[in-house]
């Protein structure tokens, strides 16, 4: 059964000061739970209604009312599990990595985190003031990937200031992205969804590149984030498929 | 002011049921409303908290208080409208349309069809079961997007088994899309976000095709639809970029 401690501690994890202190977050579902254990995240607690659901993990029976009770979710899933928070460092440079200047919608950087999965993409640099990777909504948008991509937090034009790879960065007045020669190993940078990539980053991409649109005079200015970045990592990848 | 017949109005139209017994929808914020104004969407109500926003259309002043009670979003954006749904029709066939199979959640139609408008698709066929296009989420999604493409539901399966023109479906084991010979005319079938294509419609599919993974053998099994979408229609679409 779930202790009011328990109880506690899953609703300040909601929290990003919460979380930050503890060094926790929270993972819901079979499915993503499931991807975090395979993925050797070091696992504090796991409620369940269903005990055999991973065998030989210690697990919390708790009935549905429990586990509905403490779930973020709408509809409870059957499990919900406290993990400690990853330490990633920056791996060496290899092929290519996203780097995201300020995305703020969890919706967004979930649906990043599984697309750099999709694609191999083992390496996510985010600015600082890019959502939290351990935000709820995110942890769930990923459906696990999150479990095999290395999110690290940084000063992003330092980064970008180091590193000796081509970056890459979308500009309304930039390249066609079908055009342009894309390299094996480089730098993605993707904006924040109202004001695109910040002056200090811009001045370090050395690639300005745009997604040339097809509608009418008339049609929306802007792709957002996510699908933008579904179109270029699509593109730098498909020459290899 | 806002009468509490407005305020019934808006708060029916919140439900599909309601918005088919009226033929309205409500649209929110100066860019989406100014969209479908642009579009020349019958305009039944006006609710706005600066009269200078739209000159020449009939606006009731209301305050700021008074649009926040009423409004759908978290946070009220200067005016809400009333219009009148488009009673829209399958056009001739001409390019690429998009056929959606039972997409199901309103943040992913909204993508799509924002999606549709940057790369000049004009016509989204939608199955009965499809989210409703003038679900406020969706409305709100599309950023305007949706007063430009031709939205229509139908018998999905009549539809397809009506046309002539090629119709692309992607399943696992479909061949990759960066190497199918992809048309400028044709029919692109889009499934349910769980269950994908059905098999009646999958019976009408004349080229299977897919979006190859490049990740760890462990990598996320499946992208989201609105991604799948977006990197399907930059591919058939990049030729002639």
């Amino acid at each position: 059964m779930l202790t009011n401690n328990h109880k506690k501690l899953i609703r300040a994890l909601k929290q990003k000061k919460q979380r930050d202190q503890h060094g926790l977050f929270v993972a819901e579902g079979p499915k993503v739970v499931g991807e975090f254990l395979a993925a050797g995240y070091a696992l504090q607690h796991l409620f369940t209604v269903d005990t055999s659901l991973f065998p030989g993990q210690p697990c919390i029976p708790v009935t549905e009312a429990e586990l509905s009770a403490v779930s973020y979710l709408t509809t409870a899933n059957a499990c919900l599990a406290v993990f400690a928070c990853a330490d990633n460092k920056p791996l060496p440079a290899s092929g290519l990595t996203v780097a995201l200047d300020g995305v703020r919608d969890p919706g967004n950087l979930g649906t990043i985190i599984r697309l750099c999965d999709w694609f191999g993409i083992t390496q996510l640099m985010c600015s600082q003031d890019t959502v939290d990777c351990y935000n709820p909504k995110v942890v769930q948008a990923t459906m696990g990937s999150l479990a095999r991509v290395n999110v690290v937090y940084t000063d992003l034009p330092g980064y970008l200031t180091d590193t000796k790879l081509p970056i890459f960065g979308t500009f309304m007045d930039g390249g066609s992205v079908y055009q342009a020669n894309l390299p094996a190993e480089g730098v993605l940078v993707m904006g924040n969804e109202a004001n695109g990539i910040r002056p200090e980053v811009e001045a370090l991409v050395t690639s300005r590149i745009s997604i040339p649109r097809f509608g009418a005079l008339q049609a929306t200015e802007s792709l957002n984030v996510a699908t933008a970045t579904a179109i270029l990592l699509s593109e730098f990848k498909r020459g290899s498929g």
